[in-house]
């Protein structure tokens, strides 16, 4: 005789998340299924959904309840399974940053290794950028992959960098949308299954978790970064992905620019192991480090100076190089463009340039934001360096709107340098001269020198994994 | 020139209550109105209201808060005022319990004070019994009157008994259905507020509120009671209404009966001054000490012990048995039939009974709980009493059901009594004897005697007023 199921409702899963009572894997699956379904007879209407969501938000969710949180949304919708292709699959994930452009770097060294990365990933919105804005400036390029599309790019070049579908994690779609208009976006239980379940949808073996700490990061608090990152890496472990997470410093732009095309070419330029247009160590020294744990992640190595060692070896011998040029082609990319960018004179001073090198069609307008005082570069405002980057016009104020792949800042100077007033630390860029001004009075506010010299923060800080038993 | 007034957003009202930053009396009112239009392009989303009173449950309001939030819901919809009529209007509230029918009582003695009470009551819903129930059992008593009827009633009696009206406070009834869904009804800020922004819509210039603890009351714990108490009369009086509180005892079933038509005619005999069917001193002194505070705060007398004498005089007198015949006769009801029940065997043995004087039609089935064994009635689980009394046939499981007028139970003993092993304790009526069953069940499990003798609580406990300043 089939055992009767006792009928669950909503109002009581509220309640005893409410009361810090823990829910079972079945009753969040219910109401994962329910948010899908909202709307709908069989669903949970949106104001039962919003009340659990702000009684998580005030009493978080214990470790077992965040794991079948997790789990339920990866498996809401559609799903990425690529383990008959026979190799493993990887990926990275950012906390998200201004400038910060790993993923077109991380993404072919993980291919070139002989791994898949199978990397779904967002676009810009607020201060910082997103990856498929980047991505899209480069003619052609489509990130609007099917599944099964991303299969065969996956198939012929070992990774793909995709937008996410509708069919993915329908379950965040919905409540990413509440959380925005409950005020319950901020919960890191709630961040961390947005990001995991989507994340994990792509079926990875290992993922590498970059959390951004620092003026310019969502949670500048090193304390609510590391957090996050514990709840991410205890969460992916859970659901049989490797996952390890670092901290990493977002208190100035990472690299030489920030804003679409200028990133896709600074990255060109640094996978072609070419001199950059402003010192951009920092870029290829965090790329480097992600990438050895992901390769470390996907067994390549037996420890992580040895992935380290791979992975440079794989970007000095031009192997990611070749692995990035496949996946723009194989996702509609013209290479020509990125060959034509390289041809210019991509180098030295970049004040003055906006050639056809540097984007597909010039930027008309430029301005060059000097040190205000002589001394040391001691703090960047860099969620307000992000925001005059978007308001150039490589990002956006609402979801949907186009942005201007050429727009952009470049970086001529880095936290603790010496500089002497009137020497250029920024140079901005815009289709137009009166798109410069607001973005410039953000900078007068975002820059502060001082004359006693600081030491910039470290690049990289903790690591945090759950360590095998 | 005018000032630009900045626009509200729901989620930034959210986000601070979130936060625990205090809202400002117009925002506070964004949220109320937003409530009452919800589902139209002006109204605020349920989903953002759900995830506010979630905010509201967590965090509480602050005294200013809670003001603003009951004067807006007040405000909400057409509310009362019969100021023009020249007398003062009090009126009482309890927060609802088993056999408590001290409204039928202390109104008619308000208004045979020369005060007025328009009084607006509610259903049995849960373990309690409502007002409105009771005097429907009187054939052709109307419940649902209009303003402009309510005003006439009280014009014509001094006092009317009547059902919240659509017009009136309309947010409350959005927000109660919402908290109803989305468990956030037990916040003590959000149950302040949706009492007495009722109570207030009627135009009170003193309100008696009788706020039970014990086994059952909806906030068995004595401190939950006394805090709901005081955030009761804190905000009334911010209201301009003075607002005593009185917490009371509800660890047995007030008075000799629980049931509809039973409760209504213990109160006829109570207010002929004739013997009950049962000891009903509980009730007798808890309706004096009621109406003795209402009259005080109507300022019929100097002191609390003039207007207890006062009360008493009038029910003594048979004044306040007009004013409840003259009440039920404005309000449709047929008063032939209170003498009717009054001229049956009303007294001595209720066991037995179930005459045509008892109901209007007879119960065809009754139980006689008895004692299970010889000792001391040391404690009564009330709430399953109350649960007995409604599935007996005078409650209702959904909002909208009919309710039986003559099902229900007659108590013979009190707490601490010392009780014989087989001794009847509670006689059960309702229509059917299978209808029986669970009910009994129920008392089993409700009632336990112990061997030593008990000290029953004290009827009536702390008084909670504002001091005058």
């Amino acid at each position: 005789m089939a055992q009767r199921t006792p009928r669950i409702h909503a109002v009581d899963l509220i309640r005893k998340t409410r009361d810090r009572e823990a829910l079972t894997a079945d009753e969040i699956a219910f109401l994962v299924r329910g948010s899908v379904q909202s709307g709908t007879e069989d669903g949970i209407p949106l104001e039962q959904l919003a009340a659990w969501l702000m009684a998580v938000f005030h009493n978080g969710l214990i470790p077992e309840e965040l794991a079948a949180l997790t789990t339920a949304m990866r498996y809401s919708g559609e799903h990425f399974d690529a383990r008959d292709l026979g190799k493993r699959s990887v990926d990275k994930h950012s906390t998200g940053g201004v400038g910060d452009k790993t993923s077109l770097i991380v993404a072919p060294i993980a291919a070139a290794a002989g791994l898949l990365d199978p990397m779904i990933s967002g676009r810009a919105l607020g201060h910082t950028g997103g990856t498929l804005d980047k991505l899209e400036s480069i003619p052609g390029f489509r990130t609007d992959l099917s599944l099964a599309e991303m299969r065969r790019v996956l198939e012929r070049t070992g990774a793909c960098l995709v937008g996410q579908t509708a069919s993915l994690v329908p379950a965040d779609r919905t409540l990413y949308a509440l959380r925005d208009r409950t005020a319950t976006v901020e919960s890191p239980y709630l961040i961390c299954a947005s990001i995991l379940s989507k994340k994990l949808a792509a079926g990875l073996d290992g993922l590498v978790l970059d959390v951004k700490t620092g003026s310019g990061a969502f949670l500048r608090d090193p304390e609510a970064a590391r957090f996050l990152a514990t709840l991410m890496v205890e969460t992916g472990t859970r659901a049989g992905t490797r996952t390890v997470a670092l901290l990493t410093d977002m208190s100035q732009p990472l690299g030489a620019t920030a804003g679409n095309w200028l990133e896709v070419a600074e990255c060109c330029a640094l996978l072609q192991g070419r001199a950059s247009i402003a010192p951009n160590d920092d870029l290829l020294e965090l790329s480097l480090e992600l990438a050895a744990w992901m390769l470390l992640l996907g067994n390549t190595d037996a420890d992580l100076p040895a992935a380290r060692k791979r992975a440079e070896h794989l970007l000095a011998s031009g192997a990611a190089w070749e692995s990035f040029q496949a996946i723009v082609a194989a996702q509609g990319g013209d290479i020509r463009a990125l060959d034509q960018s390289l041809n210019q004179s991509f180098g030295k001073s970049f004040e003055g340039a906006g050639g056809p090198g540097i984007s597909r069609h010039t930027p008309v307008a430029e301005a060059v934001f000097r040190a205000p005082a002589s001394g040391y570069l001691a703090h960047l405002d860099t969620t307000a360096i992000g925001w005059a980057v978007q308001r150039l016009g490589a990002g956006r104020v609402r979801a949907g709107e186009a942005v201007d792949p050429h727009a952009g800042i470049v970086r001529h100077a880095r936290l603790g340098d010496e500089v002497t007033e009137g020497q250029p630390l920024f140079t901005l860029y815009a289709t137009n001269a009166p798109l410069l001004a607001e973005p410039l009075r953000l900078f007068e506010r975002a820059v502060d020198i001082q004359p006693e010299s600081i030491a910039p923060p470290a690049l990289i800080g903790e690591v945090i994994k759950v360590e095998q038993r």
